[in-house]
């Protein structure tokens, strides 16, 4: 089953949580602050703080098992053995015992790389962002899945881009519509890049296969378009197989990686493994946009990953996951309607809900939030803001019972919805 | 006097620590890496480890003064006290007790802000990114001081834009020369925004009187230009009298502050504080940019400033500056020539130094490095690399000793240079 797009667009407006005002320099923007949009995740975020409201929008991890007291004693020791650094300006590509510590953990997933090849950027994030500066003219041509990461969108749409989807099914990105794309496409608008995430990917939890993985870096090299591939959630899986990473497959893959699902967003330490004439640019990039990274963060990573056990940290979180995976899966097979359908990830931390094109996500949103429930409309994973009728929960942050009480109300709300579409295609107005 | 710019461009690939390898995705680069350079500062950071190199190039804060105990403490007491907050996802604007911090602090220099009017960011450096993301589309006109902060120079020219410079003295900023540049440009080329660094500019030193303040926002207000005004050497002054700030005259002015040189550049925290309109537009920016900036650093920046003496600290590390700075300035009458001039800074933690048109201070820094010294050299202070007869010296980071001898053998290749420049005088063909 293919993930249908549906060409209309929304309002974004009405998501933001800022007022409307005269604005002075409203004639002194740039061109590209037209074609960027906030996240509907982030503006819930900073909206919904009422207590009664059980999130499914958001992709925290539940950082509740952390061991506090050592990450406590981290943080101390990052100042008393290494404050002079820790606190200091630092190089633009990271420290390099970080750098070496990145290495070290990437070899879980067959990459062999060398410090000179990584540097540390504030989350995966703002890596995106300087692949973004460092790939993408106005009007040039980018990949991404359908659906794929919003945060990933934002992050090269102010750079103007002609962002074009590729359709996935429960086996990731679909080789046959890739293909046919940068054949349709040309050598007029070759692609800058493909974005990727292979496993556990955002906003859908599919992973792509291991023999479309091979056939991807074939493709890709064949049309010369460089591959970024997205790997945050890549440790978060329910069973014991481990899918290569393209990078392992093609060593001129853009490797990106973050500690953000593994130990801690609020550090934003994430990498970039690159070539080196890619990551050359990219350290340019870096430079004029923030100098660099915080050193504190980073020793603070080295002091969690060398001095705690946090492979055992991981052994206890996962199986909560897997939990509430089960949990929420568990209430959509109860009170959801048969006109619904969802993904079943392996690992990660979302789950994809598709409903009839009739239902409109982004309007069901305001009405779930009077329910007391929030989820993440499709709209903000498609490049153009269409596919209205889809959404994504994120199961990570609730308990099963929460998961349970959030499904029921949103089935609630979306059955009431149901009633009126069965009436319409009971009177032969709609096709089922 | 007026610091004159002479266009020589400049070759600033032989300043790159990168070797030359062949490149597969060479014809894959976004136009603006095109316009983008490396700090030459940066590079020689990264490749100056020689242990008996004196270092005058980089502004790093001296940071030895720091009671690192109490800040092992604010370190460990923010995952003991918030840590689910520290190590989590935080909001793109900042947390409200930093940005209630901020508020706090800027009292000193007379604005008055709420939190709804800050956004933190990852050190002033990212908000100079942000503000060139909101602002510049390739070929606008953006104002900034001759010479300005090379960070900022790279920051904006990602974004492409025709940089214009306007002349200083010794007074700061002209202000005759402000306006005569706004007339010549017009309505056409009516600048984006002036950036300037009023108070103990970098690179110069020099501050803007209080006269010209007042003029400045006047002349702005009158041809509806965004002012950006930097301030992260406000604190580290001299004498007792602390000049208004340009935010405080018109609230406008979008305000940039750092904790850089008053706690630590390591924790990267910065913040913007600008009026309502222009600060969504940088929210927007940033949520692409990053997602949000690091809890964790925000929690220890609160910890600090609450918890500890830190004006006490601050009334430690000036006068050691200020020692430091006078030890420079006699080195500097010692052994420097007569056809050299410099600034006096009254704070701050730069030193500008010019010398005759003959002498290339591109070429002279080889020849420092050689003889045990380094320092910033002008062109990476001015659009297009031109000034290539002045440099600047950082005097915060040396002991007094140091400082002498580091003058002491620039004097030495100055000198040098300088036989020639007189046998060339003496022979009609240069002009004193």
């Amino acid at each position: 089953m293919i993930y249908k797009t549906y060409q209309n667009l929304i309002s974004w407006g009405k998501m933001s949580t800022s007022k409307i005002q005269f604005d002075n320099f409203e004639s002194s923007y740039s061109n590209r602050m037209q074609s960027m949009r906030s996240s509907a995740v982030r503006d819930l975020f900073a909206a919904a703080s009422r207590s009664d409201i059980i999130s499914l929008s958001g992709g925290m991890p539940d950082i509740s098992v952390l061991p506090l007291d050592q990450v406590a004693k981290a943080a101390s020791d990052s100042i008393k053995e290494e404050g002079l650094q820790a606190l200091q300006y630092g190089s633009t590509n990271g420290r390099v015992q970080t750098r070496q510590l990145v290495c070290d953990l990437v070899k879980d997933f067959f990459i062999k790389a060398k410090p000179e090849d990584v540097i540390i950027t504030s989350g995966a994030q703002q890596a995106l962002d300087l692949i973004g500066k460092v790939f993408i003219n106005p009007g040039d041509t980018i990949l991404v899945e359908a659906p794929t990461y919003l945060g990933a969108l934002q992050a090269f749409s102010a750079y103007e881009p002609n962002i074009v989807s590729v359709e996935m099914d429960h086996s990731g990105l679909i080789i046959e519509e890739l293909e046919a794309t940068l054949e349709k496409l040309g050598r007029a608008s070759k692609p800058k890049f493909l974005y990727t995430i292979p496993s556990f990917q955002n906003p859908t939890g599919v992973s792509l296969t291991v023999e479309r993985r091979h056939k991807l870096v074939d493709v890709c090299a064949k049309y010369n378009v460089v591959i970024i591939e997205d790997n945050p959630y890549g440790r978060i899986h329910f069973n014991d197989e481990v899918l290569p990473t393209l990078k392992s497959l093609d060593n001129n893959v853009v490797y990106l990686g973050t500690v953000s699902k593994v130990f801690a967003p609020g550090l934003r330490c994430g990498c970039i493994i690159a070539p080196p004439g890619i990551l050359a640019k990219i350290n340019l990039a870096k430079q004029g946009g923030d100098l660099c990274g915080s050193a504190m963060c980073q020793v603070m990573v080295e002091h969690y990953f060398h001095d705690t056990d946090w492979r055992g940290t991981m052994k206890k979180i996962i199986p909560v996951y897997e939990e509430r995976k089960n949990a929420i899966l568990n209430a959509l097979d109860k009170y959801f309607p048969p006109e619904a359908s969802w993904t079943k990830p392996e690992g990660g931390l979302f789950i994809w809900v598709m409903l009839p094109s009739f239902i409109n996500t982004d309007e069901l949103l305001n009405v779930a939030l009077d329910n007391g429930v929030t989820f993440a409309p499709g709209s903000g994973f498609y490049p153009g803001g269409h596919a209205k009728s889809s959404f994504r929960m994120a199961f990570c942050f609730e308990e099963p019972k929460n998961l349970d009480i959030a499904v029921k109300r949103l089935a609630d709300v979306i059955n009431e919805r149901l009633d009126l579409y069965r009436a319409f295609v009971k009177a032969g107005v709609l096709k089922e």
